[in-house]
């Protein structure tokens, strides 16, 4: 296999050769303009590592993987719109920067985009694992919408949001990449197991680096989920532990609309060590990302592959911040 | 060929019979509720013709028909939002009945369906067409948008946004049939022509019917694109021709800010009378009709597939009003 950052030029190379066409411009300027905005590409860097660990063609799984990269960005782009979101990257996500119909419009373009470049695949495998993916993650979406005005979430229905929400596309990245290598379907589900336990350690890292992550390598502000009243994994065990005054701190936070930030942030932070959700937390990441393990260890593929994704899962899940 | 009311019922039927999940309830009874609405169902209907008359196996068609008339659907909700329009086939849209966020997402969900029971055909080919109208109505979709802000639009430009938003999803219905109907590409592309013309002619007589239609059914209220200041055929022909005193109160009811609908209404209707624009709308009618027609009959089939489609056209292009 060859390192992540070799897959990432690929993929950006890739990326930065997709012919829009000029007009309308207001259609496209703005999806050329999202692609461009970067991010981490962990999604196509996967299809690819998976189709070369499995002995593909990398080069016949470019299409899907920039189909899938595609997908993503519709997904954030829509998200943006649903969640009133400024910013994005570091830069005006397309809703603020133009506005909602051009969010709502050149985001369906994108989705289209993506099948038209997974239908390149001439994989009907390939097609259905794409769309089945999608639809889950637009109940993840109505979940995650729902849960807002629920008080009573449990850590389980958390869970299996994030997976619908997030995993589940880490899964189908690898696992489109063993299909385009047609490897068998054991191989190729072992790849999508570990894909949907690596991402939910990855989510579940990001909530927890939302409230004690780095703010300079974290790229959005510490405590958003926290101002946010956010149904995190935190918050939803938090809400199910805290007793007495701890129970009547949690709700004066959630429920004052006067709110401070730094007094709230750091409260509720406090709040999450005293209850210990913090370390809840930690332990699922590191249930999660054991599971992501062994699925990868059980998959028939040079040593030297195995290391490269168990790497790349303790990255995802984090150890770092 | 069958006669239009039995294709309508195996189309309906069909609909009704598409299974949504139970839950997340918030994403897929919008979309039930949407289907349910009803609507005249013409290009699934168009499908099923086609691919009766090319010698094809319906049955072999109808998730294909199914999945275009989710598509157009969904295209419906997506366009509802950005015209933040109330109003559809006499019932609440779903943004006004729920709110923009469930109509983004519920429609993001449909456009994947719709791509589901396309995919079911298993035919690239179709794939391939399903995917390049798509983008072609995101594109006339913009266009329209565009032409809000422009004073400046050409007949001709709009004819090139009416074929782009509704016409070419017609041409696609009619070709999608030959093509499930294994027909070869002179007859499929003859349909897809035959098709688009339909549909020029049956969005202009929609200008038409909006002004001088008939309010018992009609089924909106005459005069809302006078009222919107909307770019119709009639509007850019009448910019383009009104001189002099005409120019002046043409210009007067776009820009009065406090207008009367019972005022507004009847003196542009008139003015579209003097000016003519009506007869020029009425002549392209006839024009693109004639071309879908002349298309039909250059088509290999029998002569009574060739009168029922004929019948159509003409239905469509709205003789009477």
């Amino acid at each position: 296999m060859k390192p992540f950052q070799q897959y990432l030029d690929t993929v950006n190379q890739a990326i930065a050769a997709i012919p829009y066409p000029e007009q309308p411009s207001q259609l496209y300027a703005p999806i050329a303009y999202h692609m461009a905005l970067g991010g981490k590409r962990v999604r196509p860097v996967l299809l690819l590592m998976a189709c070369d660990a499995m002995g593909g063609d990398c080069n016949a799984a470019i299409d899907a993987a920039v189909g899938l990269e595609m997908f993503h960005n519709f997904t954030l782009l829509h998200d943006d719109v649903m969640d009133n979101a400024d910013v994005r990257r570091g830069k005006p996500t397309v809703h603020h920067r133009w506005n909602d119909n051009t969010a709502i419009l050149s985001g369906d373009t994108m989705l289209t985009i993506a099948t038209q470049y997974i239908t390149r695949t001439a994989n009907w495998q390939v097609m259905d694992l794409f769309n089945k993916t999608a639809i889950e993650i637009y109940e993840g979406q109505q979940w995650d919408m729902d849960f807002e005005n629920r008080n009573d979430v449990t850590a389980d229905e958390y869970i299996n949001m994030i997976r619908l929400k997030t995993s589940v596309l880490l899964g189908c990245a690898l696992k489109m990449g063993a299909l385009i290598a047609k490897a068998d379907d054991e191989q190729a589900n072992l790849l999508y197991e570990a894909g949907v336990n690596m991402g939910l350690a990855f989510q579940l890292r990001d909530d927890v680096l939302d409230v004690w992550g780095d703010p300079k390598t974290f790229g959005k502000e510490i405590g958003g989920d926290i101002m946010n009243n956010k149904k995190t994994y935190l918050l939803i065990n938090a809400m199910q532990l805290a007793q007495g005054d701890d129970a009547d701190e949690l709700r004066h936070w959630l429920n004052d609309p006067y709110t401070i930030r730094d007094e709230k942030v750091p409260a509720v932070t406090a709040l999450y060590e005293r209850l210990g959700v913090r370390q809840l937390a930690e332990d699922a990441i590191t249930h999660y990302n054991n599971l992501a393990i062994t699925a990868f260890n059980q998959i028939v593929m040079t040593d030297d592959d195995k290391d490269a994704f168990v790497a790349l899962a303790n990255r995802l899940s984090g150890r770092k911040y």
